[in-house]
């Protein structure tokens, strides 16, 4: 008798954030995939940061991430968070099959990534090398821009794109199923609920479709089970989604 | 007698700069593509901005773009820079066949446009839809971060690249042919020499696998040929790489 061995994914994120790694995160969570998230394992256990520093500064494979997060699939070491879903997508069976849609969805992700941009330079305008508040009146301007404008540009988007989809009867991004690209729009709401809730209450009486595809994600078993246990590190001050009342004002 | 129909590119991006559509630009002219730059054709031929922003606001395969650039091809249409790059790679012969070395060019190629953001916001670092003039002062703290912190690490990191490909020998990023990664490369050296020339020529001396790189890219017959005609646009200050003498002081 022949056994299929499934491989064992390694993600390696900084421990104490959610971060990009999250969208990561989510993806496997939905699938009910095996794997370990590395750094957040005792350092005792081969885990730690240490353990992401060590492949980020020696990958074994000649293919050095710039930045976490970082997959390792067997011998295969794979960096950039949309780069990942990229990769996972088919395997997780959280994309269709057919390259038009597999694109599209890959589209979508990067624009999810380029508002997730967005948003970290919200607190960080000059440096993510400063602390906060070595740049807070810059922050509070860039902050006022996004709500303002950036914010309504991209979620309008989203849902448009909503709607286009067989005229949002779906109730997904692509196709009549669920995508990664879906779990990232979801990770993108929470967190925006987190950061900006005054900005967000305001904006979301516009965004039903997206609303609606929030908590429909948040009640998948895979995310519902992992959005309850202690895997989900909350939300806090030194990840992407920053509650800092004063860029919300 | 059967007929090989090969598809005709319609790229659409602003007319008047070289901008992200400029990776796109590059690997369509290295490699001989049949090809039409449709904002820069005359508004009387179906071109200019107004081509671009119709497809902007009512793209006929339910795929909208968020914004340039953006493919169209046959009836796909496809965005985001490193998507569109990613679709095309394989088409245009400028990626290796296997899944790894695809994905690892792929991650190169957001590698760089990561990069290429953070220049973007060394001029913009409040808000693109505010003038230069209105957030010099923060582009001038953005931008001595870009130049002591971020280019050292971005550069250095892509030279250490080249470094682990066979030791140097292969000279490209992956495997042992030019890759659109490699031509990103030139374009974004190209780039900041114009935008931050002082810089540099500081940060050069360690970039001698990059260096080298940029020269044999810019020798390629379809990159001379493009660089010498006049579809290369100039360099200019309404583009991501901007000279501005007091961000390079």
């Amino acid at each position: 008798m022949r056994q299929r061995r499934s491989v064992r994914y390694e993600l390696y994120y900084w421990p104490a954030i959610q971060g990009r790694g999250e969208f990561v995160r989510l993806a496997l969570e939905d699938a009910g995939a095996d794997y370990v998230d590395v750094a957040r394992l005792p350092e005792a256990s081969g885990g730690g940061e240490a353990a992401l520093l060590r492949l980020l500064d020696a990958p074994p494979s000649g293919h050095p991430p710039f930045a976490p997060p970082f997959l390792k699939a067997g011998r295969r070491l794979i960096a950039q968070t949309a780069n990942i879903l990229l990769f996972l997508g088919p395997r997780l069976g959280l994309v269709p099959r057919d390259e038009t849609a597999r694109l599209w969805t890959h589209q979508l992700q990067l624009t999810i990534a380029d508002l997730v941009d967005e948003v970290h330079d919200t607190h960080h305008p000059i440096s993510p090398r400063l602390y906060y508040e070595d740049q807070r009146e810059e922050a509070k301007r860039r902050s006022t821009h996004l709500r303002r404008h950036r914010l309504p540009k991209y979620l309008g988007y989203f849902e448009r794109v909503l709607k286009d989809n067989a005229r949002g009867r779906h109730r997904c991004l692509v196709g009549s199923a669920t995508t990664y690209a879906d779990l990232s729009l979801f990770q993108v709401i929470e967190g925006l609920r987190y950061a900006f809730p005054r900005a967000m209450r305001r904006l979301e009486d516009a965004l039903p479709l997206s609303v609606d595809l929030h908590d429909r994600i948040a009640a998948r078993p895979g995310i519902a089970a992992y959005l309850a246990s202690t895997r989900r590190i909350p939300f806090n001050d030194s990840g992407i989604f920053r509650r800092y009342p004063e860029l919300d004002a």
